[in-house]
């Protein structure tokens, strides 16, 4: 039997997204919930990410994630079985969820008690970019079959996000055409700051890095100490 | 020295971009020109797709590009140094083009004397999906490492395409889960009548097959016996 329900969110009545997302991150640091919006394009490995990631945290951390999807529930029950309370979100046909799609999603998790909670975004490098979700932080995860050249071609995307990971980097040697200083390179010229990791979801590399900045994010996040990032809208 | 040109174009001011996409149609039949709208994930190899199909073309078939991308070049430069026309569309942001954005971009190559023209969409598999371009044949490329169960999560990309490529298919032994009938399967579960085409444009494993569907395309186009796609808008 599942627990994860499927809600069909609304897109937001507010004409603002930006000052709505501003009020959902101060809601969520009165209750002490961690919020990270997570983003990629189909197929780059979220799912499989989180499922690794919740199998490292799960006795630690209490942790909700949210599956945003067009339709679906393949999601929903895959990060459920890995072990984490899962809400499966369908847009009805929207590329992106906005602050207020993603407070219907927590709403529905009927507790306040969660450390942590990620956002599995819509597949799609784009829209997702546009909308602040109200998260503390964004990352994504770019996928070596996807090539070194997205930065330079999605850079909103790059632009947003504090935290890049690189996945797949088992099979970097059927890509031989990716280079991983250049992709490093490219992100940073869209974004100085940005932190890359490069990692496998399927055999485990990189998670050690990935799973302690993680770590320090919560603790920085509990003590207060968490500046809102900034968000670019064009 | 680059031929091509940058175009920036602009949403439509039409309210009703279906009854655009069916005057742009008739616009392009008048002319001989025969459109196709080709889309998928970010890096799914749609330009490496591009550059093998002119290679078997260019002496054949006057063939003109156009790439759509949020920003940045490197396509446009990549398709005219494989011997097509090729302009390059900037969408300002925007995740998709409409039928009037494609027509603004038809324009720029300043000529009417194109058999094929192949709109490379905007990498997405969402947002382009919704729109109706004005072309007459709908296709996408699904590359082996995005997974198999990419038909169950963008129902609408795959209903409104008549062919999918399979793409990156020299890779299937390092993608191990990804089940070649499976995907077959859920394709002709959202779209019966799809056809589906396995091919890596590294290789060129496939090609024969996909050149033979295109001439036959054009042929059926040129002896005005080409049926119009029909468009789903959910």
């Amino acid at each position: 039997m599942s627990d994860y329900r499927v809600i069909e969110v609304k897109q937001s009545v507010f004409a603002d997204n930006n000052a709505d997302a501003a009020r959902l991150r101060e809601e969520l640091k009165a209750q002490g919930t961690f919020l990270i919006n997570l983003m990629s394009s189909p197929g780059a490995g979220k799912t499989t990410t989180l499922k690794r990631t919740i199998a490292a945290l799960k006795d630690s951390v209490k942790l909700g994630i949210m599956e945003a999807d067009i339709d679906g529930e393949v999601d929903a029950a895959a990060v459920e079985q890995a072990g984490a309370r899962a809400i499966q979100i369908h847009t009805g046909g929207m590329c992106h969820l906005d602050a207020d799609m993603t407070r219907q999603g927590i709403r529905e998790f009927n507790t306040e008690d969660l450390d942590l909670v990620i956002l599995e975004n819509v597949g799609n490098l784009v829209c997702p970019a546009e909308f602040d979700t109200g998260a503390m932080r964004n990352i994504m995860i770019l996928s070596v079959p996807e090539g070194d050249d997205k930065p330079l071609k999605y850079p909103l995307m790059f632009k947003n996000c504090q935290l890049v990971l690189i996945n797949k980097c088992d099979v970097l040697s059927a890509f031989d055409d990716f280079d991983c200083e250049k992709v490093v390179e490219r992100i940073h010229f869209r974004n100085p700051e940005c932190k890359v990791i490069f990692i496998s979801a399927k055999t485990g590399e990189g998670f050690d890095e990935w799973i302690k900045i993680l770590g320090e994010w919560i603790c920085e996040f509990n003590a207060g100490n968490m500046a809102a990032p900034v968000h670019y809208d064009i």
